[in-house]
């Protein structure tokens, strides 16, 4: 049983039988129902989660109560609150499943000891790392640059599925847009 | 001559005098005028920057003409347009100088040979790109859910030195305020 994550690695890397079952050992199997939390905000952040199955999102409620998206993560997605992971702070974000959902998840220490003992493992990380960067990039410049219809049609590009399974609020909410905007450009 | 380079590195990772001599043999130094780029929009991003001295910004320009900063850089920091260094395809950002600036420059290819020599290389950049994540995750935040104020206050108590070397105009279009606005809040 592996769930996409041999491939989701050797897409990067190639990983003998031996080298996978190591790295996986490192990971613990988790399943989560609909509306239930991965991370709360204020709690500590344990884990990185890869997706397996399922859909969930991140988000930050600011002082009036407005919920703001950062991210979605499915089938093949890493998510956390990376910040808090890193660092071993409180969340500022929370994560919750917007559908059933199957992770696997790496604690910080076991995802340093990987990285410790196999150089391609760490070589890994830093490229998924790279690639996260370059997204978050583009979300900012999207953010400061474009309309809500041009975030509307990138994301429908990139994405197709998303716009199947993410409740049209929720999408709204991540392109910064309200629900009567949103309804205007998908039609 | 390391110019901060080694110490810079030996906050996350120690090298010896021969390691690190090989990692400096992969970077090439030079020197810009204030005003002069560093990566120019539409042009192919041979380097990743590390600030010896002086102070740049990257930016975007939108089809309307306006400018969008996404960051400054001052002495120990890093700076590209990390998007095209990595798949080498062609800028969407500008960099250019704020003040005459020394900067040793790494190609993608030394990045990549100097992280396969020494697993600890790899290590120094992984923890570097994860420090760039959260530093993005951070600006994503702050532009969704912070007031200008919020967003001054914050930039001034995290490099106040910035306030003394970046022009008001410039701070502005970070902040995504109005001069009028920035001039009403650092008042």
């Amino acid at each position: 049983m592996n769930s996409g994550l041999r491939e989701h690695i050797e897409k990067i890397i190639p990983l003998t039988d031996v080298e996978f079952e190591h790295v996986l050992s490192h990971f613990i199997l988790k399943k989560f129902k609909k509306h239930q939390f991965l991370i709360q905000e204020g709690e500590p952040v344990t884990f990185d989660f890869f997706v397996v199955s399922g859909l969930v999102k991140s988000s930050h409620t600011d002082e009036a109560g407005k919920q703001h998206i950062m991210q979605f993560a499915m089938e093949d997605w890493w998510i956390s609150d990376y910040q808090a992971y890193f660092s071993q702070t409180a969340a500022t974000l929370m994560v919750d499943c917007i559908e059933d959902t199957e992770v696997f998840c790496l604690s910080l220490e076991n995802r340093e000891r990987l990285c410790a003992d196999l150089h391609k493992i760490e070589h890994f990380f830093r490229k998924k790392s790279n690639s996260g960067y370059i997204a978050l990039q583009q979300r900012i410049l999207s953010l400061l640059n474009s309309s809500a219809k041009e975030r509307y049609v990138k994301l429908l590009g990139q994405y197709p599925s998303l716009f199947q399974r993410v409740p049209k609020t929720l999408l709204a909410s991540y392109l910064g847009v309200s629900r009567e905007t949103l309804s205007r450009l998908s039609s």
